[in-house]
């Protein structure tokens, strides 16, 4: 069940995400965590304060967390690092 | 003092950043605020990674708060939101 409550912030638009988490909330759950890499770090704090203050004004930030994370290169194989965030929203 | 405590991370290069807050801690400070807007949120997360991993492992991240700005455009006078984000990094 946790995975379904886990909203993965990638290349499309804000408003996509905005409205997958508004479809975990209404089918009862009552938290929602956003996770992101790299530059869509950007885009997840944009997820996040578009829910929480027009479309579920109930829902809060609970915690935020953030790390790094090892990638390795499809093209050439090397590892680098990439920061990660995790945003923890509830009801 | 809490001033010459804050760096505002913009469009420089992160390491630019990274020793900026080593300068605020190698005065004296037991914390560093990095604060971003916009596309620079990103860019926070990745100096307070460098930062805490790399060249101060003493230092770690004591808050994380996400907010709304308004924003006025300087070409059409316009409001704008805008997300920001505060990171609190303490020894």
């Amino acid at each position: 069940m946790s995975d379904m409550s886990t909203v993965l912030i990638g290349k499309k638009p804000a408003m996509n995400y905005v409205l997958a988490c508004l479809t975990v909330i209404q089918n009862g759950s009552n938290s929602v965590t956003l996770k992101a890499r790299g530059r869509a770090i950007s885009k997840a704090v944009d997820v996040a304060q578009i829910l929480t203050r027009r479309f579920a004004t109930d829902v809060g930030v609970k915690n935020i967390a953030i790390n790094t994370e090892q990638v390795k290169s499809i093209e050439t194989g090397a590892m680098s690092n990439v920061s990660s965030i995790e945003i923890i929203l509830e009801r």
